[in-house]
């Protein structure tokens, strides 16, 4: 384990088995078992060595072929894991991380944040719900299937999702890129309900552009406006022109993209001085009516309407939006979710980036998961019942996918 | 001398004579001398007790009843002095300071900044135009009026006009009003001039406001704005209504009233936060169209218009705008600025605020001096002409005054 002190588990695992090496592991049936066992390998990015490891003693038990991936371009070598079980196509491949955010104040938490407590029907603790929950509700339903008849199921799980993704899924797709491995579909399993299982799907994410508008100017004394520029009101008509239309109102499956100027900043701390310089900042999520070229050309457009000088950089990490089309895929899991929760799933695109954007470039790729209220908040916890009926959901996923695509 | 270390004067005064104390002192009728002697006595705000006590000195060697005025409200003890010959109406006051802003870097300086160096017809040092050359014109001219024959000439000179002005005019205004002393008229010795002695004189001064305009909302996650709320295009409207339209549009002696927004502040250092809290900082110089109370009323008035809620914070050291009227005492200022220099001077009131703004509340003030372009800067520094031709321009000024007023 590295970097994160262990907390002693306050609740006892509800079941384990013996490794050969005489590790006690979880019941490969329980994936409350599972989940607890994972949350005590504390897995802050990007030390999410251990979390990984006991995923791989499981696949590899279980017949999967595992390969350990480390991806070190960031600077801190990133662990990450390609596992499969079967040669032939279809190749379902579960997609998920291991790694979780930091648990900010521990004595802030009710329970202690990397124990995996079990009360009063509740699983508590970090990556509870986002997301060791839903990779121990998978792997609990890929062993309880055991091997396809005809097909491969497969494990694409990272430890580099919560940090800057540099090492993570985008490295393990160039892989398998590379060494010719096909995935066929995808299951991603983020937190994917707002309020309760069986709220939404999604099946596309919006993309994701920032930009630093810059307005330069000439410092003066405030007495004397007509010796100096200010670049405030020219950097305000600037954001005007940026922000006085919608950018679109949105398509068949994506909400409209959404300009959010972040930040304005020009730190002149006295009343006396024009300033020399104003800055803002902004970050748009974008839908399918652009794509990044396009969307910046529609920046600068508008930006150039005002007729005024200004720098504009782009930020690095833009991603464009994405979208798996209904069809056969997208119907088996929207039609397993409501299978088990009574519920139809909203398809969405909404929310904020995930690996999808870059396992979108090998196959469709459509997320569930689990609630996602308390992710990345103190007291992250997930109802028992919640990763039972998830798992079931994997399950029936599993078995009408080779039924449906083998 | 307190605080500025002493620097070897590269050039004699031109002139000297012996004190009864037997210090050397510049001949009282050259102004040159008198500057040099002054720049040599470094006085960076608020250390300008030996600048002061050179005037003091000479003061009262020629019969002007002195009065040390040291108060020290801002935790320094600040030197002023009030100085008077006669006892009868009118008095005329001329007014002035004797410290000066730091010399910045003194490596930069072509001439060492505290020697007072005369070369090729220039007198080189801190405080040359800002503004011990004025004080040492008005008193060599006072000095070789010598007493009033009806009337009086007086002197109002602090230590604390480059500084936070909290213990110099304004305390010495108190002062007097408290003591029953009668100013009639006062001249003011700052640098009026932008190009050539002749320019300019002040007959007025606009008020300057300033304030802090904060707008708060939620904080949240770029890609979910319906859960957050952004302040920063709530801020921008307000701004917006604040600057749509100008103050006034001048009047017979003012330039318009002038608002700029100096600075806007988010200090949202990443793309993904919708932050919680935007300000905006401004100040107004306002001419005679508008009080302190009329035109906090129209800021407010304008602001509220956009039906948001907001703080508004108006911050201390506002000053109203003052105007002394057309009539014989600026018409006596401008026709003697005339005679030497043979140009009728702009009645103006640009620029920054002056001790003025404290003198007006007791009498009529107007402000001549001489040519400001190096006031502030490395390399302060006056034509020796320049001078000699202020101090000709006072002479004329007090001996038209007390033919015309006494």
């Amino acid at each position: 384990m590295t970097g994160a002190a262990p907390v002693k588990p306050q609740t006892a695992p509800s079941a384990s088995i013996a490794t050969p090496e005489g590790t006690p592991l979880a019941a490969a049936s329980d994936p409350v078992a599972l989940a607890a066992e994972l949350i005590r390998a504390p897995s802050v990015t990007p030390h999410a060595d251990d979390a990984l490891e006991l995923v791989v003693k499981r696949l590899e038990a279980a017949g999967y072929r595992a390969e350990r991936l480390i991806f070190e371009t960031g600077g801190v070598p990133i662990p990450n894991l390609y596992a499969r079980i079967g040669t032939e196509s279809p190749n379902l491949c579960f997609a998920g991380h291991v790694d979780v955010v930091p648990e900010g104040d521990a004595a802030q938490w009710h329970h202690a944040p990397f124990a995996g407590t079990v009360e009063d029907g509740v699983l508590h603790g970090r990556g509870a719900v986002d997301m060791k929950g839903a990779v121990a509700a998978f792997l609990s339903a890929a062993l309880a299937f055991g091997r396809p008849a005809k097909g491969s199921l497969s494990f694409l799980i990272t430890g580099d999702e919560e940090g800057p993704a540099l090492d993570g899924t985008v490295k393990v797709v160039e892989w398998l890129k590379a060494k010719g491995e096909t995935i066929d579909h995808c299951l991603l399993g983020e937190p994917t309900n707002p309020d309760a299982l069986g709220d939404a799907f999604k099946v596309g994410r919006r993309g994701s552009l920032s930009g630093i508008l810059t307005v330069k100017g000439v410092q003066g004394h405030v007495a004397y406006p007509h010796l100096a520029d200010n670049p405030i009101p020219r950097l305000l008509k600037l954001i005007g022109e940026l922000t006085a239309a919608p950018l679109d109102h949105g398509s068949d499956f994506f909400p409209p993209s959404n300009l959010e100027v972040v930040s304005v900043d020009v730190g002149n701390p006295v009343f006396n001085l024009i300033p020399a310089q104003a800055t803002a900042r902004f970050n748009v999520r974008f839908n399918d009516h652009f794509s990044l070229a396009t969307l910046k050309s529609e920046i600068i457009r508008r930006i150039d309407g005002a007729g005024l000088t200004y720098d504009l950089e782009f930020q690095t990490g833009a991603s464009q939006s994405f979208l798996t089309a209904p069809g056969p895929f997208t119907d088996l899991v929207a039609g397993a979710v409501e299978e088990v929760t009574g519920r139809r799933p909203e398809p969405s695109t909404s929310g904020g980036t995930s690996d999808a954007r870059f396992i979108k470039d090998i196959c469709p790729v459509v997320e569930f998961g689990l609630v996602g209220r308390t992710m990345h908040k103190v007291d992250e916890a997930t109802p028992v019942k919640d990763l039972h009926a998830l798992t079931a959901i994997y399950s029936r996923i599993i078995a009408r996918y080779f039924s449906t695509f083998a």
